[in-house]
């Protein structure tokens, strides 16, 4: 047996032992992670150092640098977060539909636990104590393999939640860090069937494709949002240019923000010179289609290549084309879009129903930022990730969306 | 393009379409497939003919060559199956949950069609309707592979599927059936990402495992089903008996049907001898563990090996093993089962929620026959196959669970 299976099977025997844990024992345990972490402030942040020596010596930018830095106050924010997902609702044990049939039998569709939950993540070593939290909120076990530049702080984090753990009389290993960071482990927990019942995969584009194209374990694919913004020809001009600069500009590095603006040819003439000054005023450079650009006389906008239609920039910049109509916006979207979050501004009642209805994505928005797909804004609470794909969970991920279900059926000695 | 990338293509493009078609739509277009299948009943009866006379001088056993056939009543039958799917409630525009947010944003989380369901089967040309008519109910575009042994029934009721789609004014690539039945094509289906949403596998543990393994493309593992009876030392012995004989011998050939009997050391020695006789006249073999043997001095049973205990027999033979505790039992299931559906037969209350809650599997029993793990039994009506898998369906899988969601935002130029 390899150590990767070892791991997957005390993983499988702790989410057992979980499901005979009530929802006061899971709180106890969290409370008990949450003041374990804080009192291990010290030995987290001293391998935090560690972890940032390495980086500067390897040459790692500073944008990577600050994801990876833990402070004093990032780690109390790391416990305020693991006590805010003690206080949600235990999904667990919610009777979600139930009847009696004409043979007396009576049915339960109840929520349950996954059971073994496998977390992949790049560099943020808070992902390891909140992933863990919601795990066990939601009453499964969690192998948690986290990237390579951050495994000193992991190490640190996860040694303090388990000690939490053990001191609330529940098994450390409901909690488990993959402390070897070659790509051999990712490779492995891919294949973990029987072992891991949910993969899923938290970070760039690349990590992505990569498990979902190895991975025979169920897997959650989130992230990746090419998000378009169209205005229709009816559109209110303020409200247009409100929702495009905020979707836009007010936070470019996450999956939410916008990338394209699709506008009507009968709109834009009138809105997108203006429009184009408020974007750049904010540091957004534009890459237009030539219709575009032609209205644009004077403005130094860069050409949109057929590249651009495709790519998630993350970034100060916004790919703009000129359309003629809605079923046109619709059939870039359908061409282009990630099934992230779309939006339409318009004033036009049926536009807006086709829209909402035709458009296939987690989040469909009618006059409102794409910036609101959030498991936050759309009150679950924390979120694990945001799903881009149709099966199990789509849109934010909250506590119920890492749950299953059983049916329990009671009988009296029924036979089909 | 792959002739399959195209196939995948025109399925995208009628899933499109399907978004706009209203649930008045589907159901005519049910009925003219219904219509038109009875219509070319002639058609389908001559091809199933050729694909019987191919089978048996291939040497096809009688078994087999009777799930093949197709008679006047089958087709019948089959136009009546696709009735009865429209009748049932459309799942789609379900409004599941919704609220208005603090900012005045109405959240409403909707279902709605996944867009392209691919399904890979064996020899039943059946399922070729079955399908068919459960996706586009659910909204969605399906794309067909059946079994080689089919290829001409399946052809010909495609066909007439088709010709009703189209007397109905819906585009007819909505049902497209791979009529390439080579290895190959069923590989591409399994790498299909971006043109498949859902695959799903219907036959054997063979076919399963490799859709499982080789699946790039979202699936759902349906229908291997090792299940399990424990009778408790509390259990009403007529009722166990009358439980176990049910669950084994009623219909061994389905998942459902239970494969192991593990039975409580102090219950075994009054229950065991009159419930092998009673089973053995329904002629079930027994395979029991040592002890079982021991209890059953002069009936001619077999030693259980390892093996058995992971055997799904789909056949008149039972596993039976005497345990020591409910624990014990709990660990049996735990290690051996596969999560599709397994009973306690018990008086004791707290035995009872104990297995319903600790045994991990779709459907947890107690004191009744694990034959109603069932869409009909539980009623869904139709169904698509049994999930054992935890992510997105488990149990009986009906319309809704054909379905996946989107989460739709109605504003008023809110930004974040």
């Amino acid at each position: 047996m390899t150590a990767m299976e070892q791991m997957g099977q005390k993983a499988r025997q702790a989410a057992r032992e979980l499901n005979a844990v009530s929802g006061t024992q899971k709180n106890a345990a969290l409370e008990a992670m949450a003041s374990s972490l804080e009192e291990q402030t010290g030995a987290v942040l001293e391998a935090n150092d560690r972890d940032i020596t390495r980086a500067r010596a390897a040459g790692m930018i500073d944008s990577m640098i600050d994801r990876l830095r833990l402070t004093k106050e990032r780690v109390a924010g790391m416990a305020a977060g693991i006590r805010s997902i003690r206080a949600l609702t235990d999904p667990v044990g919610e009777v979600m539909e139930g009847r009696r049939l004409e043979n007396g039998l009576e049915v339960r569709k109840v929520r349950v636990p996954m059971g073994v939950i496998g977390i992949i993540y790049e560099a943020r070593p808070n992902v390891t104590s909140d992933a863990a939290a919601l795990c066990l909120k939601a009453g499964s076990a969690v192998i948690l393999r986290g990237g390579k530049e951050a495994i000193e702080s992991n190490r640190a984090v996860a040694q303090a939640l388990r000690a939490g753990l053990e001191a609330a009389g529940l098994q450390p290993d409901t909690v488990q860090l993959v402390e070897d960071t070659s790509r051999e482990t990712a490779a492995a927990m891919m294949k973990m069937n029987g072992y891991i019942d949910l993969l899923i995969p938290r970070g760039g584009a690349g990590l992505i494709r990569s498990v979902v194209e190895n991975a025979t374990v169920p897997v959650i694919q989130t992230g990746v949002g090419n998000c378009h913004i169209y205005v229709d020809e009816s559109a209110d001009a303020d409200m247009a240019q409100a929702i495009v600069v905020n979707a836009k500009a007010s936070r470019p590095s996450v999956c939410n923000a916008a990338e394209t603006l699709l506008i009507h040819s009968g709109a834009a003439p009138a809105l997108l010179p203006p429009l184009a000054a408020a974007l750049r005023e904010k540091g957004v450079r534009l890459r237009c289609c030539g219709r575009a650009a032609a209205l644009l006389p004077g403005v130094p906008v860069e050409p949109a290549e057929e590249a651009d239609w495709a790519t998630e920039y993350l970034d100060y910049i916004l790919a703009v084309r000129v359309v003629d109509s809605l079923e046109e916006a619709m059939d870039h979207i359908a061409r282009y879009g990630t099934g992230h979050s779309e939006c339409i501004v318009t004033e036009n009642y049926e536009h807006a129903q086709r829209f909402t209805r035709e458009v296939d994505a987690a989040a469909v928005y009618v006059n409102a930022s794409t910036r609101f797909t959030d498991g936050g804004e759309f009150g679950m609470g924390a979120e694990i990730g945001i799903s881009t794909q149709k099966l199990h969970a789509r849109g934010p991920m909250g506590l119920r969306e890492l749950t299953t279900v059983k049916y329990i059926v009671n009988g009296s000695g029924q036979i089909r």
